[in-house]
């Protein structure tokens, strides 16, 4: 399915605490041409980030922000449509980081050749994509997890939990998620195979929740969240326990005293608190793209995709990362295409 | 020299915030007799911790805490004056934790003979003991600074921070210390050879101050002090930077906001945050000995004391290390004997 006409999501103007449909708009574009040696993608997948909250800001995060009128970036999935660029074939599948739009101009450059064969187009975005790689990396170098240890992850349901909390039963360990709603902790258990489940919404008292699911202790904490989920699980951390700081997106609308934390405890536990951007390991993606869609294949590993339809639905799945309704990796399809690849796993 | 009788500190009362004269006791006591298998340690010097400030609360610390109407304890250096130990002899020098009291029975077990010709007495409770330790270990194994890099020590007039700088300057790294007031910043400066040093009371801006002060960023911080001083820091650290949690002396009364931080920092910077006991280290002591010891021979490394005389005066000598009173290790003088070595330097 191709669309005759292009359409731009912008940033109307900057949020204030969550954002709202307001701050985004939808405006029609004209189909760009491609000049020699740049080829044309048409997106038909686009990850919906909670990290792009940051680049809304005036401020500078650790990524480039967003400007005022100007369209929104995030990292898709998209096939060429027209090619002057000699790699690149009518046909071909790139990730590429667009403009939120359908039809886009590349120089090639960053543009990335991803294969369906290997994973589902889709999961190229999550599970096989930064949100695979900070689990598989953040997991790997900073929690360094050991058998029998005991491993938390915090918002569990996301792309990166869920696959931190994976790979981390892979190794054995006693693997305890926290998740917000009885359907995902239902799902962490009882799909996913994790140890124990705790809901912070139910939980009533977090740390007595989290002490009975975890009675010898924290060892690897890992951290999508930050906030009060984090203070209560920096309680139990053991002696040497790692914490891999992966996302705080508790704090990314309304930075809380709560998303604080005084260092002593490290300091009493010997513990290591480390935080790392995926684009440390940007010459290792291959490494992990190889392991995750192999343990994919071989269905020792599962995901789950939450996707909408539609550039126009991009905005509220956007603003739907910060209710809590995120369940999984949040993608926007713009077209339907036929994949040479089984149907993805949920 | 020996005394006649004997005498103890103990708690008097628990402090509340910064420790008072009122909190302690000096009482007589009797000289106690070693059964068979103990020997009788006259103390000769006892060491003044900020961190004695933790095990002085109801809560739990990481070292087991003191009670109210018992003896303080802490690291000291005495000479075996009367032994049934098949193993000590009388003349030998020992370190153990002891009571703040001039003569205490020990069954031998957890004292440690040090030799004055290694390295003078009173340094085996600073530069060459625990502090020196923290120093050693915690650059070496987690701030892992390589040349050219910039070093940021807090406390950098205390024993910890001294070492710990001057162990910087020795892998050639641009060094800059934080102290409070003219006469540490300038014996930093001029006698221990430090890049810059920014006076934290005259500074005014902090930030600004160090921002000057390193202006290829921080790459790795030695933390002795945190509070303000760390959040100044802080926003100063680059890529990849190595934070060194040693102590947090300026939270040891009254913990304040300004002793958390937000964890957003670290993952903008994939910075690493450890903290660490010297115990961690207890089976690599020798190494750390060995090393300091023969720097100090070598007059590679300095190190500065603050004696005080008379355990009389030894509450008096804790109180002053939360007032930035203290300059190099506080230590507290039994008696004084003399050593077969060269007066230390200073």
């Amino acid at each position: 399915m191709t669309h005759k006409h292009n359409q731009v999501v912008t940033l109307a103007r900057r949020p204030h605490g969550k954002p709202l449909r307001e701050d985004f708009q939808l405006i029609p574009a004209a189909i760009p041409k491609p000049a020699d040696g740049e080829l044309l993608i048409q997106t038909l997948y686009l990850s919906v980030d909670p990290g792009m909250r940051g680049m809304m800001e005036e401020a500078k995060s650790y990524s480039p922000g967003f400007e005022v009128g100007r369209p929104l970036t995030g990292r898709s999935v998209g096939r060429v449509v027209l090619s002057h660029h000699p790699d690149f074939a009518v046909g071909d599948f790139v990730y590429e980081r667009l403009p939120w739009q359908h039809y886009s101009v590349s120089d090639g450059s960053k543009a990335k050749k991803v294969d369906p064969a290997v994973a589902p187009l889709s999961t190229y975005l999550g599970v096989v994509g930064v949100p695979g790689f900070c689990a598989y990396f953040g997991l790997k170098e900073i929690g360094k997890p050991r058998a029998g240890e005991t491993v938390v992850v915090s918002g569990a349901s996301g792309a990166v939990g869920m696959t931190a909390a994976q790979l981390a039963k892979l190794e054995s360990c006693r693997v305890v998620g926290i998740a917000g709603s009885a359907e995902k902790v239902d799902y962490l258990h009882d799909v996913l195979g994790l140890d124990a489940v705790v809901d912070y919404h139910a939980a009533g008292d977090l740390r007595a929740a989290l002490g009975k699911a975890c009675p010898d202790g924290i060892d690897v904490y890992f951290d999508n969240v930050g906030g009060d989920i984090s203070q209560a699980v920096l309680t139990l951390i053991n002696h040497r326990a790692r914490i891999v700081l992966c996302g705080q997106t508790s704090q990314y609308n309304h930075p809380t005293e709560s998303g604080r934390f005084a260092p002593e405890r490290l300091i009493q536990k010997s513990a290591l608190m480390q935080g790392f951007v995926v684009y440390d390991y940007a010459d290792r993606n291959d490494e992990a793209v190889a392991r995750l869609s192999q343990l994919i294949r071989d269905g020792r590993l599962r995901y789950r995709e939450n996707i909408i339809e539609g550039l126009e639905n991009a905005p509220q799945a956007f603003i739907d990362l910060f209710e809590g309704k995120s369940f999984g990796k949040q993608l926007v399809r713009l077209a339907q295409i036929t994949e040479p690849h089984p149907a993805p796993r949920r």
